[in-house]
C-alpha cells in the first residue's frame, strides 16, 4: 500500500475540493484525511489531504505528473505531493546548551521523531558526547565573524553531501546567512526564547524579567532573513511572578522551549505546516 | 446566496468524499469547508461540509431528498443538513446562580450568540429580573419531587410550543427527566463544575478542595440518563493552590463555567459537534 | 475586632520581619498572614502583613503613629497600613465597549468584588443604561482634543468629590493626561488587549492577526505616562490558530480581558500588589 | 555562612511568627524568607522560613535543640530544619519507560536538581545503559508475586546502606508495600499519568480516550497504601481532541509527566511542602 500527503495552495476558487478528490477517486486512490483552509482576507485555499493506494501502486513521479496536468494547472495551484513512508533528513544546529538537543534525540530514539538525522554539527565541540551517545556523526564547523564565508560553504557542502530535507537550530546562537535561507526556504526551524513578537534579539529571559512580565513564552518558527521575524509554527507560555529570577526563567523556558521546538518539528515531518505571506497554516 | 451545513457520519470506506464533494458541484454549488475525522478503532469517518449556492438557489429539502437519494443511502449515513442563516431556538433552564444566565444573554445581546432565546425557564423566581433586563420571557416551573410529573408536563409544553431546538442548562440544579432527554437527544448542553469525571455529581468544588487538587476544571457535556457521564464537549481548568478557601474555587470556578458553557453553546449552535458512542468530535 | 494589612518595602536588611511582628505582638495584636520578598538584584525587601486585634481597639492612626517611630523610621520604609473593614472606593472609566463594565458590575453586585462604585465615567452616552440597571450613578464627560484639559478638570472634580481611591479603565480608549495620573500614581488600572510587550499601542488583535502568532494576550497594568508601558499586575492567555478570523480574535480576547482585568482589581483591592521600579510584586 | 530551612506546624495561635522570628534574631540570625498558611477551616497554622548566620557559625544540632526548648515545645509544633548545603540523597525507582529517568538525570547533570543520586534501582534491566551512561549505580532488583518479600528486604538494604533521604518512583509500574511507606512517610514521590483522582489505576490514557475527555493531566503525589490516593504536590494538563488516539495522548502525556515529576522533586527537595491530613501545602 502506498501513502500520500499532497499540499495545495492557490486563489480561493469553486470546485478546487471537488477536482482534487475526483482526480484521487479516478487513479483508484481513497482518501484518509482532508482538511482545508480559506483565508477570506487574502482569498486564498489551503488544503492538505492524505491518501492511500490499495490495489493500484502509482509512483509518486507518476502521480505527480499526473495531477499536476490533470488538476494543478487548472488551478494555477502551488503544491506537493509527499511520500509518507519516507523519512526526511533533518540536520541539527547546535552550540553550547544541551537541553533541546537532548530532547530531540531522546524523542527521534524512542520513535516519536520520524526523521533521519544524518549529522549534527556546531560551532563548538561542547555537545560531541551528546551525540555519540545517541550514535549521531557530528561535526565540528567554527563560527566567528573571520570565518563566516567558510563556514556558511562548509555547511553548504555537509547538507549537500546528505541530502539533508530541513535544518533545525536546537538553541544553535548564530545568524543564519542568506546563502544558507535560499537554500532552505520555510525549511530552517528555530526555537526563540520568548513569546514573540516579544523580546526579539539576544537574551530575552532578562528582557522578560526587567519588564516584570507575569507569563513567559517561547516560539518557534522558520528562519527569514528578518531576525526572529519568520512565519510562527507554535508557541506556548508558562506562568511567572515576582518571586522568580533569571535564572528561575532561564530554568522555566527550557522545558517550554523543548516542547515547542519538537512539536514544531513534529508539525513541519508530518507535512502540517503551509507557510504563505509571513504566517503558517497548521494543520490539525 | 444559500448556505448550508452537512454533518455526515458512517462506517468508513473509500470514496464517501469524493461522492459528496461531487455532489456538491453537480448541484452548481461551491464547497466552503471541508473537515473530516476517522476513528480507526471504530471505523467511523466523520465529515463536517460548508457549502454556498450562489446562482441556483435549491431549497434545503430539495436538497436533502436528492443527497439522501444520490449518496447518503449509499454509504448507509447518518446525516443532517442545517440551513446556516435559520437561527437555532435555544431554551435556557435556570435555577438561582446567576452567572452563566448574566454571561449568556450578554453574549446574546451582543451578537456572539447567534441564535434565538424564546424563553428562560426556572424553578425559582430569583432570576426573573435578569431575563427581565434583556426582555427575554420567564417562566417560573417548580419543581419538587412531588410534582416532579408535572414539572416535566410543563416543560414539554413549553418546548414544544415555542419549537426549542436545543437546551442549555445554566446551572439548572435539578436532574433532568428521562422524558425529556428523550425528546432532546444530545440537545440538552449542560455544564458539570468539575474536570469530569473527577467529582461527579454535588459539591464538586468541596470533593476538589478536600482533596487537595491543584487545578479545577468545569465541563460542558450533552445531558444523558446518566448523572454528569454524557458526551463531553468542552473542558478548561484553571490551577488553584492551598491558598485558595473552598469559597476561593468557587468564585475561579464562576468563570470557567462561564467560558466552557458558552464555548460549548457557541460549537453546538455552529454545528460543529458530531457524537458517537459516548464521546464528541468537535471540528475546528 | 480590627483587621489591618501592613504592606512595607525599604532596602534589605536584617532584623525587618523580627522587628515588624515584634511590634505587632508588644501592640497584643495577632499576625494573620505576612509573605515578604526579596529582589536580591536590587536589594530590596518587601513585606505584606495581615493582623487582627481583638482585645485592645487600636485606631488606625495611632498604630500607623507608633508603627512609624517604633520600627519604619529605623528602617527607613515605605509602608502603609490599610483598615480591611473600610471598602475603596473606585471610579470606572469607560467607553463604548461593554463587556468590561458587565463583567466588573456582575462581580460587583455578587459581592466578588468588595469596594464602593461611586460612579461610572464615559466620554459617551452609550453605556449609561447598563449603569442605570445596577443602580450607579453615570457621568458623561466628552473628550476631543479640543476640550481634553476641561475634560481633564470634570475627571479630577468627580474624583475628588467622590474621594475616590483607585480608577479602573474599562476598555477606556483614551490617553490618561499627566494631571491625573500625578494624583492617582499606581491607582488607574488599566486593561490592555495584548500580551505586553508585544502589540502596544492601537489594534493589538489585528497586529497580532497579521504576525500569525498562535496565542493572544490581554494584560491589566498601572497606567503610567508611557503608553502601555506601566507595572504589569495580571497577564493571561489563550490559544488560537489560523483558523481564527480577526473576528475571532476580539471574541476571544473579551474573556480574556474580563478575567485580567477583574483579577487585577482585586488583587488591588486586597492590597496585594506593590510597586518599584516598574514592576510589581503580587503577593498571593 | 549558615543556610537553615525551618518547616513549622501547629494549631493556630497567636504568637507563632513573632517568637519564631525573634529567637532567629536572638541567635544573631537574619531571616531571608519566611511565608505562613492558615488552614482555616482544621485551624491549623503552617510556616516555611529561611535564615542565615553570617557571624556566628551555630551547629543544626545546636540550633535545632535550643529552638525545640525556647519555642516550639510552647506552641505543641511539628517541626523539622534542614541544613540548605547539604544536598538530599535521592533514590530512582524504574521498570521500562525511560523519558522521567533521561528527564530527571538530564536536570541532575545540568544542575537545576540540587540532590545526589546514589543509585538508580529497577524491576527490568532495559534503563541500566541510561545510568551507565550517567555513571549512576544500577541495582537490578526483581519483583514479581513470588519473591515481593525478598524484593522489599533488598530495596530496604540498599536505601539504608546509602542513606536515602528520600525515593522518587520515575514510572515505576510496581505497588509499594506497607513496609517501605512507612520508613519513608511523605518521602515517596510517585507520578501518575491521569489528572487525579480521574482515572486511578491502570492505563489512565486509555480511560481518558474512552470516556473522550478534552484536557488530560499528570499528578505527582506522595505514596501512601491507597492507590493514587496520597497528597498531591504538583498537577498540570494540556489540551487534546478527538483527533488525537491513544498512542498520541501517552506522547504528549509523556511530556507532562517528566513537567510535573520534575516539579515535585524540586519542590520537595526546597522542603517547599508539607503534608497534613491527605493535602499539601506548597510554599512559592
Amino acid at each position: 500500500m502506498k501513502k500520500f500527503t499532497i499540499l495545495i495552495n492557490c486563489k480561493d476558487q469553486p470546485g478546487i475540493i471537488a477536482a482534487t478528490t475526483n482526480f484521487i477517486l479516478e487513479q483508484n486512490g481513497n482518501i484518509t484525511y482532508v482538511d482545508q483552509h480559506v483565508d477570506h482576507e487574502q482569498e486564498v485555499f489551503f488544503m492538505r489531504l492524505e491518501c492511500t493506494f490499495e490495489k493500484t501502486n502509482p509512483s509518486k513521479n507518476d502521480l505527480k505528473q499526473l495531477f499536476d496536468v490533470s488538476v494543478a494547472q487548472q488551478f494555477q495551484m502551488n503544491w506537493n505531493l509527499f511520500d509518507v513512508e519516507t523519512l526526511p533528513k533533518m540536520a541539527l544546529f547546535v552550540s553550547k546548551y544541551d537541553h533541546c538537543l537532548y530532547d530531540i534525540l531522546g524523542r527521534f530514539k524512542s520513535g516519536e521523531l520520524q526523521v533521519e538525522i544524518p549529522f549534527v554539527v556546531s560551532n563548538h565541540m561542547d555537545l560531541k558526547p551528546i551525540a555519540d551517545s545517541f550514535d549521531i556523526p557530528f561535526f565540528h564547523v567554527p563560527v566567528t565573524s573571520e570565518i563566516r564565508t567558510e563556514a556558511e560553504q562548509a555547511h553548504l557542502k555537509l547538507l549537500k553531501e546528505h541530502q539533508i530535507d530541513f535544518i533545525v537550530l536546537a538553541r544553535y546562537m548564530q545568524i543564519i546567512p542568506q546563502g544558507l535561507i535560499d537554500v532552505y526556504p520555510s525549511k530552517i526551524i528555530n526555537i526563540h526564547h520568548s513569546f514573540l513578537p516579544a523580546f526579539v534579539g539576544a537574551k530575552p529571559y532578562h528582557s522578560a524579567f526587567k519588564r516584570g512580565v507575569k507569563i513567559i513564552g517561547a516560539t518557534s518558527h522558520y528562519v527569514t532573513t528578518e531576525l526572529d521575524a519568520g512565519p510562527i509554527i507554535e508557541q506556548d507560555v508558562v506562568r511567572v511572578s515576582h518571586t522568580h529570577t533569571i535564572k528561575d526563567l532561564i530554568s522555566k523556558g527550557r522545558d517550554l522551549e523543548k516542547i515547542v521546538l519538537s512539536t514544531a518539528i513534529k508539525h513541519h515531518v508530518d507535512q502540517k505546516v503551509m507557510v504563505y505571506g509571513n504566517k503558517t497554516v497548521v494543520f490539525s
